[in-house]
């Protein structure tokens, strides 16, 4: 039986899953992200967390991505530069104690030329190449770091990230805006003005955050508008910037359920295609997407 | 001898003078900033942080303005609206137990064409109209709360605030960059370098943002550098977006030191004129300038 453990191991959450014969036949989803761990003990909080699917008299190969492979993680796998070919990606298998495993970390990807860096997107691009390997146009990974990602023979072309995802929380959590977009709704046609005003006005993303706050204070409206004018700005200002990987472009978008949603709903009349995919799913994939061309 | 008290209560700092014969004879600055003081304590507060300077048998007068005055202060002052004429500013006298005192808290200015709010920084404005009764052309405040005011024959015409200083502190304090822009100082060469990629793509900004931290995990360059970045492409921001306030026209900063020199420096060779002056020394001085108005 071919049996091998596929591990997404990021920043704030930890994910296992035990494959057997192809099929993920147990799963585990934890928050112990990378950040909570200290320095020494990566290896023992893994095998602690997937204890029960070792075997003493069996070496079971484990592939993993993401944060894992970062300078301040269990052991850094040094960035491959673009352009990248996804199928020569390269891993390193740091040293360690217990025999039952035999790990694999992949690298992330670096840019030069415009600075930028990626682990574990390029795992998903991966999964994505799986099932359309001649894909060729722009990939979006929205989240909260951005990511539009230009594709061609199954190699990384060039990148670029966006804080998008992290603005939206440190503006919604720690300003004074607080108060104006507490709603977990978002109204989409109030929406779209905003990221029309954005792309018509970019330089005042600034001004437009504060009128939020004194709309509310003089207005009050509904915290929906307030909330879906913050996220319109946020992403009418990354959609401006990333023109060149989506205008007229084919697009695939890679995230969770609901900014696949809000990103499509944007995108759809603007780019020449779109279709979307979920981002844990592609991550599985994309390991075995690996386990297939390091053979 | 004419005795009386200015008071300038904001959100995070407390700050009243006893004036005697129009020369501050005493000051005192405290951290006992709005946010940090009961609803029902307001009087209690006051009255033990100026104790000393009251006589039983007199009662002195208190001029206020700031955030002491909004709905969630010691008594709201309700807005003025633009164009709004210094001259006639408004003030509340709420009830108080103590009658040692006399209260006036002066109204903030509020916009409703374009939503903007302001509690504080007209009172300054009205510090530089003391000095310079004649001043037609923009008035910026720069700080947590940037403000740009368009003001002629001692009105406040209108004004636009952009959230730039909250931006620097969440940004610096709160996200992935808070590795890579610790550091106090400033390269002006870099800041107007950031200020003017800014200008030419203002979208870019989100992706800006992340390049700072990239360019750190590939270059490691000095951590000046990336600070000087940050304040730069979010001052570069608000600049585009204020154009209109100072193209060309004659310019009065009134901020911190630091913070006018920063100003000063990149705008210098892009408006007719400019002159700045100290925030504290403007409030009191409008503080001052609105008691002689309400006479």
């Amino acid at each position: 039986m071919n049996k091998w453990i596929a591990v997404d191991w990021g920043t704030s959450s930890f994910r296992a899953y035990l494959i057997k014969n192809n099929i993920v036949s147990e799963r585990i989803e934890t928050k112990d992200g990378m950040k909570f761990i200290n320095n020494n003990s990566f290896e023992k909080t893994f095998i602690s967390l997937i204890e029960n699917w070792l075997d003493d008299y069996q070496t079971i190969e484990v592939l993993a991505s993401g944060m894992v492979g970062a300078r301040q993680g269990w052991s850094e796998a040094p960035y491959q530069e673009t352009p990248c070919d996804l199928n020569n990606i390269k891993f390193i298998s740091p040293l360690i104690n217990d025999n039952r495993i035999a790990l694999k970390i992949f690298s992330g990807i670096s840019q030069i030329d415009q600075p930028d860096v990626m682990r574990g997107e390029e795992t998903q691009v991966a999964g994505f190449f799986l099932e359309n390997p001649n894909f060729q146009g722009s990939i979006c990974l929205p989240g909260t770091h951005s990511k539009w990602i230009k594709v061609k023979d199954q190699n990384i072309v060039k990148f670029q990230t966006f804080m998008t995802g992290e603005l939206f929380e440190v503006i919604s959590q720690n300003t004074v805006l607080k108060h104006s977009v507490k709603s977990n709704k978002t109204d989409q046609e109030e929406l779209l003005k905003s990221v029309d005003l954005i792309f018509k006005h970019p330089s005042l993303f600034g001004n437009a955050l504060f009128k939020l706050r004194a709309d509310d204070l003089i207005n009050s409206r509904n915290k929906i508008i307030y909330k879906s004018r913050l996220s319109g700005y946020l992403l009418g200002l990354e959609l401006l910037g990333s023109i060149d990987y989506w205008k007229k472009s084919k697009i695939a978008l890679i995230g969770n359920k609901e900014l696949n949603k809000l990103y499509s709903y944007v995108l759809k009349d603007r780019v020449s295609s779109i279709v979307f995919y979920e981002a844990e799913d592609m991550t599985l994939k994309g390991l075995k997407y690996f386990k297939e061309k390091i053979k």
